[in-house]
């Protein structure tokens, strides 16, 4: 059997051993049933167990209280760009988003697509994406329906280090790459999405949370599967929901509960970006981080050698030394480390002596 | 550990005993990776193969050309229901939709929501849809952007056993429940969509199967991810799909190939519905079927005891021996033993004779 490597993929990314093993284990025979996990009804009492696990999960791990509610969801959260704007983006209302790279941008887009009013309340595009405006720096008008931000940047690594004051105007929020990977007052949120496939499992389930009030903002007719209504009212079994995925992500949530929470979980996320970002401080000549200082990502630390040969030379090298995924996105280049949740410690140290040997070497 | 049982579920249902013991023994390490296939890139090399092969699979199996793409997305059928009339209900057309059930009549609902205009070209729902109704009786207006039928109805138990001649008006079906589990002319179809928690895999995963001149037909702009030229363009890879559902359905679609493909899941399949309507011909005194024989279902053969009492006693007595997910439907009661490609003759002779022995004792 091949040893597992160290695996720094973007997304889908690494997921925790133990998740692993216990999917593995339980496979053909969930809870003594007779049935895999994907062969038994999503209306029967042992999945309904594992479905509503995953949502009481999420609440204490968030600390909410049931004034939220927790949904699960096909399609990825690209497809919520839209179906938010449909659900919330009312005649004479503004949507208000905040431009922090290639996520909010295609957020934008999508609102646009639907002819709808949209504010850009901040922007860091000038800059190339560097850094997260500052909360002063974000504006919007008073006809604002929420205010849309995009709370990490898989590609230009930059993240949100604080939570944007909008008063009595909805924020809402793509999570999908730095969600439950650190404390944060989650109940400032209207509505939190993420796809699952960086921090909570597999892809193929896109977690939402929304705040019940959020709910009667939705005026219009539309779809059933568009509107959260749906979802909200039918504890997401309006439909068949992705039982599988979901059963995952239950572990996983389970796992960051066991490992004492977020609290524990951002002691150790810390930890591991500083050991890459200290690694970029203190050789300064050698690597080249692009990203203004209070606006780097814990998830993925984006940095450049001193030329692209090397860079390829470092991404092939560490993939031959068993750590996969350091390349950077295609659309920028460069070196990129993620660390979500799953990654140990342990990795995010054997890599940066990797990358400490390569800078010796070459 | 418990032995499997025989799994009648309604969907998610039972799936290959082989598929999923591959899946159990690679979940660690999908092709010497030294990652779980949850944990790859969907943009890696290793995923490609699955993906295209999944793609390749699907045309083989259907005989189908270049002319069509297979394209998998999240949300599940019922999201299509909204999606066809937003990709191909414009001004001044109708869309055609035969009603033969709670199916048929949500994706009627779906494109009236959005205000489109719905023609309707054929309904059983006055015999309380125990039929199919039969190619003549179904009409639809020259204007007509696409005739819509549901070719298998798992709550009523009824299934088309013909193709409707459209002439030169595109067919959609929603396969869900059907697809892959007998021979049929798909070229004759210009859209075919199932989700796959019936004969293709695990919940999560939709597959449209889409023939390429549809796409012409797209003239508004619409949502990215609702827009089915960006999965046909991006080979489903505009963003993350469902990786760990679209690989289960590959090795779906493996097996029945290996099995000898539709020819031979055809010849099964007749074999086992045979065995359980063969039961209730044989015995009318006891056993009711409301379905027209020239429309029963081979997936879903529905059927009453003479008393609710006697149904609830066997769905109760069956489980206990090993026969799980015989009860009807809740909004219709009675048994219903579903039959997808993944149960085997003997699971259909076993529950055969156990419901046998239970018309003798009761």
């Amino acid at each position: 059997m091949t040893k597992r490597v160290y695996n720094f993929n973007p997304g889908p990314s690494t997921l925790p051993l133990d998740v692993l093993k216990k999917v593995q284990a339980d496979l053909l025979n969930f809870e003594n049933t007779g049935m895999s996990i994907m062969e038994i009804s999503h209306r029967s009492p042992e999945y309904d167990k594992v479905h509503n696990d995953a949502i009481a999960l999420t609440k204490e791990l968030m600390g909410l209280s049931d004034s939220y509610k927790v949904l699960f969801v096909g399609g990825g959260a690209s497809t919520q760009f839209a179906y938010i704007p449909m659900n919330f983006l009312h005649k004479g209302k503004v949507g208000a988003y905040v431009d922090t790279g290639t996520w909010s941008a295609k957020a934008i887009k999508e609102a646009k697509i639907l002819g709808k009013e949209v504010h850009l309340a901040g922007s860091s595009k000038d800059d190339d994406y560097t850094f997260i405006p500052k909360s002063e720096d974000i504006n919007f008008p008073k006809n604002t329906a929420y205010l849309h931000i995009t709370t990490n940047n898989t590609i230009k690594g930059t993240q949100y280090h604080f939570v944007p004051d909008t008063g009595q105007v909805p924020l809402i929020a793509d999570m999908s790459s730095d969600i439950l990977s650190h404390q944060i007052d989650f109940s400032k949120f209207s509505m939190i999405y993420a796809g699952a496939q960086k921090n909570l499992g597999p892809s193929g389930v896109t977690m939402i949370v929304i705040k019940e009030n959020m709910l009667d903002k939705i005026e219009d007719e539309i779809p059933t599967m568009i509107d959260y209504r749906t979802h909200a009212s039918k504890n997401s079994l309006f439909n068949t929901p992705p039982t599988l995925p979901i059963y995952i992500v239950k572990l996983v949530l389970e796992w960051i509960k066991d490992q004492g929470g977020l609290s524990v979980v951002e002691t150790i996320n810390r930890a591991k970006k500083d050991v890459i970002y200290g690694l970029i401080d203190d050789n300064p000549e050698y690597f080249r981080g692009p990203v203004r200082k209070d606006s780097r990502s814990w998830m993925n630390v984006v940095f450049r050698l001193p030329s692209e040969e090397l860079e390829q030379k470092l991404v092939s090298e560490a993939k031959k030394a068993g750590f996969i995924g350091l390349k950077g996105h295609r659309s920028v280049g460069g070196i990129r480390v993620s660390l979500y949740n799953a990654m140990t410690l342990e990795g995010a140290e054997k890599v940066a002596e990797f990358i400490m040997n390569f800078r010796k070497n070459n």
